[in-house]
This record gives C-alpha cells, sequence and structure tokens, in this order.
C-alpha cells in the first residue's frame, strides 16, 4: 500500500508494532525504508501477489504468520498461513499451484502443538487443491521467538481472462462483498484477552479462490480484488482508491457486521471497519457486469452472503466515504498503526 | 534429509535446538512429525528445491534465516538469506528466476539495522541477477521474537540438460568440493561470542549459481549437487549416500580446512566438518567427466579452490568414511543434533 505521507525516517527511530500493522506506518516504512533499501524504486500499486517475470503467467506471494494465541475459533495459525496466502494469489487472479512452508519454532514447544498446527496447514492445503512442496524448519532457543511463527510462500496461475489490479479500479465500477466483516480479528482478540465472545464469534478464514474462479467469466471486467485483513476493510478500500486514484462511497447500512461483532467492537472501542478479515473479498466490478459478479459470489457457499456495498467515484483525492445510517458522509480514513497486534 | 532411526516421537516431547540443526534430530522430526502432519508421506529424497507441478521447469525453495549476530564478518542476515535460497534453487540445476521476502521483526529494531540489512538483501539480489518480486513484514512486540528473523522464497528456472538430485549419485562418481570448508560457521561463532578470531575468518557466504551455469555443458553427468550449511560436509555427505544409497569416501588431505578455521576449531572442541558453510558446493559428478567439471569450477573465482576429494562407492549400507591421514578409515556419521545454534 501507498502512504499518504512518505516522510523520510531519521536513523534514530526505532520500529512500532504499528509498522506491521498494515495501515499508514505501515505504508510509510514501506515507501521511506524497505523498498529504496532493496533498490526497487515504489512505481506502481503494491499488489498482494507479484507476477513472475517471463511469460508464465505465474503469480508469487509470501506472507509471516506471527498469530498469537496459535489456536482460536475458526482456525489456527497452520490453516490461516494457507488460506492466507492462497488469498494473496487469489486477489491477482490467480488459482494456487504449490506453497512452500517455513517453519521458526522456539525451543520448548510441544511436540503436540507443532504436530496439531502442521495437521491442519496440510488439511487446509489440501482442501485448496493445492500441494505444500517444500519447507523448511529452525528451532531458536527459548526467549528468542514465541512459541511458533509460519511463512508461507504460494505460487499461483492466472486464471484466463482475469487480470485484477489494485490499480484498475475505475470510476462508477460497483463494489461488492463477499461476506460479513469483523470476525477474525475479534475472534482472536476474545481469544487471546479471555474476553467470553469465543462462544458466537469464529474467525471466518477460509480459502477464496474459488469465489475468483466464480468470477472467471466476468473477466476483465472485474477490475480489482482484495482481501481485507490487515487494516480491515478501511485499509483495502482506502489502499484500493490510492492506488486507482478513484474515490470510494459506501453505504454502511449495505456492510454485513455480525451482532456479536458489533458488540464486541461496542464493548472495546474497536471500529469494525478495521478488524482483520480472512475470509471474504471486495471486489471492484464495471456496472454492466455487477450483477453477474454478485451472482457468481452468491452460488458459492463462501459467498452467499455477497452484497454490494458503494461504488467508486471520481474523485482526485481518493478519499473513501461512509454514507452513515444517520445519512451523514463520514471520510474513512487509512488506519495510521495498530489497532490489534498479532492478528495473522 | 532421511533420518537414520525414524522413532515416533510421543506426545510427551518437546522441541530442543537440535531439531533445527539439520542432522539426525531435523531428520527424525521431518519423518515422523512434519511430513505425516502435513500428510506428504516420505516416498523419495529431500532436496534443496522442489519442481513445481506442471510443465514449467520451475523450482521452488524457502528457508527462514534466524542467525544471530545480525552482522558477522564476510555478511549478514540479508546476504546470507538471498544467497541461502539462491544456492538451494541452484543445488537443483537451476537458476534464480525471483525471490520474496518475508520479514519478522521485534519491535524497537533500530531504522538503521533493518536499513542496513534490507540494502544488504538487496545489493545480493542484484549482484545475484534476481529481482525480489514481493514481500511482507509484521512486527512483534518486545521479547517475542530476538531481533530480525527472514524468510526467503525464490523461484528458479532449470539450466537446460541439468537434473541434478540427492538421490541421483552412482558408485565410481567423483566426489568434488568448490571450496574451503568451515568459514562460515567458524565466523558467526566467533562474532557471536567474542571469541577474538572476526579479523582472521569471514563467512563464505556467496551465491553459487554460477558455478551450476558452468557445469551445464556436463549436462546429465552431473548427477548430485549439495550445498554443505547446517550439519556441513558430514551431513551433506551422508544426506546423498542415503538418498542415493552409495558410500562415500573421501581423503582427508584433500578437503581444505583453512589454517584460522582448523585453529578455531581444535581450541572450541568443533569438527570442522560439521561446521556450516554458506559458499562452496559438493558435486557428484560421473567418473568420465570429472576433470571437465573440475575445470569448469575453476574457472570462476569462487570455484578457484576447487578440488576432487573423494569417490562414490557400493555399499548397500551408505556409509561415509574418511581416509584420515594417518591412513585409517573413520566412519563420518550423520550430526546428531545442534553444535552451532543459529548459524543461518
Amino acid at each position: 500500500m501507498k502512504s499518504h505521507c512518505p516522510l523520510p525516517h531519521t536513523e534514530g527511530e526505532s520500529l512500532l508494532l504499528g509498522h506491521g500493522a498494515g495501515g499508514r506506518l505501515t505504508g510509510r516504512l514501506l515507501d521511506s525504508l524497505v523498498l529504496p533499501a532493496l533498490g526497487a524504486v515504489p512505481n506502481g500499486p503494491l499488489e498482494d501477489a507479484a507476477l513472475l517475470p517471463g511469460d508464465y503467467e505465474l503469480v508469487l506471494s509470501t506472507d509471516p504468520f506471527v498469530v498469537s494465541p496459535l489456536f482460536f475459533p475458526g482456525g489456527d495459525i497452520g490453516s490461516l498461513a494457507v488460506h492466507g496466502t492462497v488469498n494473496d494469489l487469489a486477489m491477482r487472479g490467480a488459482l494456487p499451484l504449490a506453497l512452500s512452508l517455513a517453519v521458526i519454532a522456539e525451543e520448548g514447544l510441544p511436540f503436540g502443538e507443532l504436530r496439531a498446527v502442521l495437521q491442519s496447514a496440510g488439511k487446509a492445503a489440501r482442501d485448496a487443491s493445492v500441494p505444500v512442496l517444500t519447507g523448511d524448519t529452525k528451532v531458536v532457543e527459548r526467549g528468542a521467538a514465541d512459541r511458533l511463527f509460519l511463512t508461507t510462500t504460494g505460487v499461483g496461475r492466472r486464471i484466463p481472462g482475469l487480470t485484477p489490479s489494485a490499480g484498475r479500479a475505475r470510476p462508477q465500477d460497483v463494489v461488492l462483498l463477499s461476506g460479513p466483516i469483523g470476525l477474525h480479528g475479534t475472534a482472536v482478540l476474545s481469544t487471546r484477552e479471555g474476553l467470553g465472545f469465543e462462544a458466537a464469534i469464529a474467525s471466518d478464514s477460509c480459502p477464496l479462490h474459488r469465489l475468483v474462479e466464480a468470477l472467471g467469466p466476468c473477466g476483465p471486467a472485474v477490475h480489482t480484488l482484495r482481501d481485507p485483513t490487515r487494516g480491515g476493510l478501511a485499509a483495502a478500500l482506502n489502499e484500493i482508491a490510492s492506488a486507482s486514484s478513484v474515490g470510494v462511497e459506501v453505504d454502511e447500512a449495505a456492510i454485513p457486521v455480525p451482532a456479536p461483532v458489533a458488540g464486541a467492537c461496542d464493548l472495546l472501542g474497536l471500529d469494525p471497519l478495521i478488524v482483520a478479515n480472512e475470509g471474504c473479498l471486495v471486489a471492484f466490478v464495471a456496472p454492466e457486469h455487477a450483477d453477474e459478479a454478485l451472482a457468481a459470489l452468491r452460488s458459492l457457499p463462501e459467498g452467499s452472503d455477497a452484497v454490494r456495498i458503494g461504488r467508486a467515484t471520481e474523485d482526485p483525492a481518493a478519499r473513501v466515504v461512509m454514507r452513515t445510517l444517520m445519512g451523514a458522509g463520514r471520510v474513512v480514513d487509512m488506519p495510521l498503526g495498530e489497532q490489534l497486534p498479532r492478528i495473522c
């Protein structure tokens, strides 16, 4: 994602939790430190996955997972790591071809926990029809890591005709959302903090590539796909608006927030728009194909609650505005930093 | 690598540092826990990199890096992470096509250190002519990780005609070694422990794909390639012997151990055969092509010290034997566990 205020960092600064949170601090870190240091001048939309050089129509994506706790209602770090990378590939219109799995574990981690996590990763991969092709394990001494971190990397093959990109949204595009928001972040937070919502809220973690496959017949009319993970729907819409230089208007009444999520967010002072999701996507689709795309999403169980939540507009300032239940227009900003640490 | 004693683990056990050390404990963990849990029945040699399904002639490899300290003579975690993955691809006969980089950083890490590591990774990638195509960063709270861990994943394209595999070594193959051993492990250990060898010993960390490219004209006569990283030359030779069901005989007098490495190992009670390397490879080559292969290795600076160290033999027990300077035969076992933690 791109920063709204790419100030240079001074040498005296150091990393904050918020620099990994997917918000403005992450964007600033990328623009001012990571990309220049790597020698990769920022010159285009940052995507969830990148096209391999050559004529392969293959995309590559990687994601480190540090979620705490390792197990939560609706999933665990193993299934999450598989779904997260499968979904990043899918957001570039690709089906997963192969995954790799890198494990960093703390000395003393019980075998039972490691086995449970890997079994869950294996099952998630089989369910998504993708092989875990290779991997490696490092063990660090007690105290040098918190139990277990997984990094999954995926190679995917683009579905013919689909070329979604964060930079391809156009004014008048219809904005679709494939399911309710806020479940993953509130499920993990509730489990970690023992808040008691665990009985009512489970993570939405699931693979999204079959939804994208269902959108295949819409072809190039599918301009942009993004799964609203860290930073939630607010970050995803802001990233798209910025990368495509469009405005986005969404209707609060149309955005599905399950009652237990709304309750948990009220209690905790969280905005459901900023809570991470791991099982839904937003799609920007040319208006003449919006009904077809919505029907395609609804044709699968993971998209049965898909809805139209708004549209893209002409706005050089790339603002995201939500029409509230009271009829007012509220600017939805890019979140700044860390609202929910170690959520994925 | 395959275990010599694949005993099942009981639920009561937990991870030891040695389970990540690349020796017998790692093999046992893979065979009895990781592969079955993932649903991947061990049914072939475990390679440094895996072929992608389909007709792409592309290989995939991933590696987490947890070296401590982050900076050491001859390199740092950034350059090491690039070289390590480039080399794993090269050991399957592939040139690197693209890398991904996943960062797990501890809150409070100075930007200056992060920038220096990423600049080093970027330079190493440019020097190896491979783009860092995509990446992601997570930040965990203080104490939840030790400064910085990197996971690099690489996609490589096989050099036409080269099909090296850990399982393709054959009796009578000549065993070549591209350079001196023991530099990386002793350099990192000396720096970490402040032992004072840092002035004399620098890591050999470097990319090996150009050496492999130089072997291209030898084609299928190049049976096996392996870079002796964790577990050192002892582990690499034992893995090949086991995967190919051959014996290996090497001459102690032929194995280049730099004097400072020998001195450091003497003082520390380390066996140089078990110390990790990051800039040399072993090649098992059909005897009629051995001279050609040796000349090819020596044609490049990183292979200028290449030597013939032994040969493969008929031995169903897949033993590795070293003819010592005294003329005796010493069995070189697969290392058990951790001699040098967090060396890569």
